[in-house]
């Protein structure tokens, strides 16, 4: 069977399973992203090891695949922040920075006491980044499962999605200082790289920002009226891809902040609904499939032995609780209800790409081994999986009491009133 | 750079020069796929050799790009088949047949004679391989050229579909037959295997038109009501992808040939309209500008020598010229038009994807060598190229005649007719 075939195959497979496990999910009440996820991981390494199947020889396979995967979490973003604006994000502006920051610092507090206490030869610098592997946010799964719930707009959602654009950027600039710091105390200019990572990070923000308000209303208009087939959403796509791009390669930040910002910029323009509506149908079709069921694929459960397996369970409890906590108190102190601050906490509690590229770049300087490696994979996916069902919990409670939205009163009970 | 940030440039450069290319084709009255052609031969190793400039380090990365290329190809054919109806299709079955066949021998001879005339250390066995090397049709071009020309679905573009059916069935059989014959005479069990061939053949028609006739109505009707998202597209993705593998992997037909046949199952389906517009966006958004991007992209025109470029330029034209007389002498004799045989003739003209497969299989059976390999891939560049060029004249020699579409006679003019 050709390479190419081959990656035919697998698509199907995981597409097909991906949906029918969605609606399996959704039959039983639960979000779909939750049916999606487990797909995944009935179909990894963990159960069937479908990849692994002996007419599966292509050794770059698994790699196309999560290629696809990835452009689907950045399609995933883009459709998030076209549902958001920026005016309501703005005003989330005060809790999301304080909940962001909260939810960095007690989750690196926590890890990092973790593996100082339990692993007797670790030194300070590697109890320290194992607490930076538990600093990161992703906001994909939450996102979804509240725009499931119809809950994206809410303020909820939205210091949610400020709070993970917050932490994103202090995961960075910490991991970045810690690196520095750890070479150039071996010898090399460390602060400098820190000011550069600052700068462009700095730059990025600024220039995609003037693109976006400045350039990207007067480039739509004219794109659109191309005589070309799908000008608007080919536009859409080259866009998002070029603000990812841009994000991770010139600015320092996580590609998928990137698809998120131009998603926040192509929604105040007037194709809003056309461009949303087009770009949900390659979304949901095809990548986002694709991306929910490689996250349990990437997951080997076998592999954990018996001596790595309750510092694993550990790290997932400490990972969730200081999360919840450490979001949840932020918002609280910042102004939220009990009740929000609980939602955004619970939101926050997925960690992702994010945290696997954390993980990357520790083991790249020799800081962390393959074991806490394998060990933060599990991390990152159990946080992912409990997050649509403990987010739907956190909800569910809030509808018992009061509705959805804030609903008009029935045309009846009007009438009866104004007797 | 990570190799997936590679992709993602990469992918931003090829669709938007796709796009771009495309629109300005248009403004010069060309269609517009001949646009998205260049714009790959431009980007390609022949000019520019974007894919090896220096901050492209992933040696995956063509790799990559082409699997994109040819999941477009794929939807390209799909989208194709939801456009023909199975009993305008089987209607021009006779002249298809014939049409294809005269397609298949002329270019056989025709190349098999020059190889022969031209390269006197030639055996007969490798002479005649280099005539099966111009035997392949590949319609996808010229489908979307006459999707852009409206003429799809008249008797000239059904016939051209039908008879790319035919084509590809023929070139299958003969290339494998050949090479059984080669190998068995080499000492290998021929016969059994060209059997085999046939026969897988002929049961994935059968299974594919009986999973299209009977399951496939039940199956949409079934799924278009599932509570997950795009559940209808899903499953028109998950079916492209299935039927292409197994007409590939399992019946010995071009994955293409699948798609195409799927297409025209599910256009029989209520869901026909509602298909078609959603799995346009996704793949003329973002596969298929990749695809024909990709074309010009594979090939490098430096490489030829000045030994090879006067075979070049004959087989070229031999390979024109042979599939124009064949196609058009079939189409003629089965009862066509002058007129329509020329233009069946023309739309015939396009290689692709099948000539590079039968190519590679020379290649790894031994019979041909590099330097014919990349005349191949050169000849099935031109041809590609000049299609959309050509065969648009010879539906404007037409139009000039007469007009496009039966139109009604206008209101004014009945009206001084009635007096």
């Amino acid at each position: 069977m050709s390479p190419f075939m081959q990656l035919v195959l697998a698509l199907a497979i995981l597409i097909a399973s991906s949906k029918i496990f969605g609606m399996l999910s959704t039959r039983l009440g639960q979000p779909a992203v939750l049916g999606e996820l487990l797909a995944g991981l009935v179909l990894g390494p963990s159960l069937l090891n479908v990849l692994g199947w002996s007419f599966f020889t292509d050794t770059h396979l698994t790699e196309n695949v999560l290629h696809m995967a990835e452009l689907g979490v950045l399609f995933l973003m883009f459709v998030a922040g076209l549902e958001v604006k920026l005016s309501d994000l703005l005003a989330t502006g005060k809790i999301a920075t304080v909940s962001g920051s909260f939810g960095v610092v007690v989750p690196l507090l926590g890890g990092a006491a973790l593996a100082w206490f339990w692993f007797a030869d670790y030194t300070l610098t590697q109890a320290i980044f194992v607490g930076i592997l538990l600093t990161a946010t992703s906001v994909s799964i939450s996102a979804q499962t509240l725009l499931e719930l119809g809950r994206l707009r809410s303020r909820v959602g939205l210091t949610l999605l400020g709070a993970a654009v917050i932490d994103d950027i202090l995961v960075i600039i910490i991991m970045s200082t810690f690196v520095a710091l750890v070479s150039s105390s071996a010898g090399g200019g460390g602060l400098l790289t820190i000011a550069l990572i600052l700068i462009s990070m700095v730059a990025y923000f600024v220039a995609v920002s003037l693109i976006g308000m400045r350039v990207l209303p007067w480039l739509t208009r004219k794109v659109v009226r191309w005589p070309v087939s799908q000008a608007l959403l080919s536009l859409s796509v080259v866009l998002v891809l070029l603000s990812a791009w841009s994000a991770e390669v010139l600015g320092n930040v996580a590609g998928i902040t990137g698809a998120f910002l131009i998603g926040i910029f192509l929604g105040r323009t007037p194709y809003h609904n056309r461009i949303e509506q087009e770009v949900q149908t390659i979304t949901y079709s095809f990548f986002v499939p694709v991306f929910f069921a490689s996250i349990g694929l990437q997951a080997n459960l076998r592999l954990l032995d018996s001596g790595l397996i309750g510092f694993a369970v550990i790290l997932c409890l400490v990972a969730v609780v200081t999360k919840l906590i450490g979001c949840g108190l932020g918002a609280w102190v910042a102004g939220m209800s009990r009740r929000e601050s609980f939602q955004v906490g619970m939101g926050m509690i997925s960690r992702g790409e994010v945290g696997l590229i954390v993980a990357a770049v520790g083991i790249k300087e020799g800081i962390i081994n393959d074991n806490i490696f394998a060990v933060t994979v599990l991390m990152v996916l159990v946080t992912t999986l409990v997050t649509p069902f403990l987010l739907r919990l956190a909800f569910a409670s809030e509808r018992a009491d009061k509705p959805d939205q804030p609903q008009q009163m029935p045309a009846s009970a009007k009438a009866s009133n104004s007797k």
